[in-house]
């Protein structure tokens, strides 16, 4: 399958268009735990995936982190090329959470069909308020709901990404994405295996009683 | 002055363009309290503020708030064009805190120059990465800082808007625009007081001590 096969507009693009994305687009597959954005220090440039799943965070100056949205299969990284948008005015990191293959469309070839093709304007507009909506979705989350909430649904989200009921992630790993301590992630998890919800295993968590957990959520 | 004084991108646009705009777009003054946008209820279209002052905020189902952003002069309000952006999924409110004059651009009209005209699409890009950046400063606030560093910014923020050191305006206004429960204010303003940085009076507080408020955020 190609860069064509995974790019929404690319039929909606001219043909000089489409050949200079193909032209200067490169394919790369990271393994898990690979870092690929951070902040201005990176500027890949777009990133079209096409298998695997990144993670967009934020970090504070203490090194606590909070995850804003994930990215998965034919999913389109906006910020990592966030060097050629003046006004974005954040630093956020990207990081593989599992090996990904995608294609990198250059920064300054992202300017040239941002500033020339409408239909490329309207797209990267259309990106934007999608991801503007995922972190405004988070906003809602951290602000009214009580975190037994936030965590049942994270732990029912990562259930239906990985497929399974018995979740390998660690207490530390789940705390960096809500965004909270190790401690109070522990504290719940265990709160929810008195409830029967959840049976706590060296290294795994294991979703006893789903529909409990989604009448929390 | 006149709407193209106003609207920053009118002098790039087409004479067709600046035609429709100016033939569309009309003007209104609007008390300080009146709601303008509440979510997907109200599609006015996009506001160009001539003078005053708007603030976009979040509702709780419980009607808590918390305040996103501020719109002044010259300041242009996309969110209340929302009905036409169809990936932004989220819902904001947004009232006239001051006495404010602007024009609106209706949203079909909207739609037909960011369909049409690349400078208004890559225009109207630059403007949801501002608010996006403004709303992720608030993230960043609420999920890093302690509430007093948060109270100590929003004080001097609004001296520095109203141009003088004693604020009226109550502790529940203030636990609106910061997300929080009107008790958790009037302790920190206490505290504040105790620290010899606020003087508390019946309907106002008095700024003291800039400095050390600055010290504090």
């Amino acid at each position: 399958m190609a860069l064509s096969e995974y790019f929404p507009i690319f039929d909606k693009l001219t043909a000089e268009q489409q050949a200079l994305l193909l032209s200067h687009a490169t394919k790369r597959t990271v393994p898990a735990g690979t870092l690929l954005h951070n902040g201005d220090e990176t500027c890949m440039g777009i990133l079209v995936i096409r298998e695997g799943q990144l993670r967009a965070y934020l970090t504070s100056d203490e090194g606590r982190e909070i995850t804003l949205y994930r990215l998965f299969s034919r999913d389109i990284c906006l910020f990592s090329a966030s060097c050629v948008m003046n006004s974005i005015q954040f630093e956020i990191a990207i990081t593989a959470e599992k090996e990904t293959e995608f294609w990198i469309i250059p920064p300054y070839i992202y300017k040239n069909l941002v500033d020339n093709s409408l239909i490329f304007s309207n797209y990267t507009n259309q990106l934007m308020a999608t991801r503007f909506t995922d972190v405004m979705w988070l906003m809602e989350q951290i602000q009214w709901k009580s975190f037994d909430k936030r965590l049942a649904h994270f732990l029912l989200e990562e259930c239906s990404i990985e497929g399974t009921t018995v979740l390998k992630i660690t207490h530390e790993k789940i705390a960096a994405h809500l965004g909270t301590a190790r401690e109070v992630v522990t504290r719940m998890l265990k709160y929810f295996q008195a409830e029967g919800m959840v049976l706590l295993t060296r290294g795994a968590i294991e979703i006893l009683d789903e529909e409990k957990l989604e009448e929390l959520e």
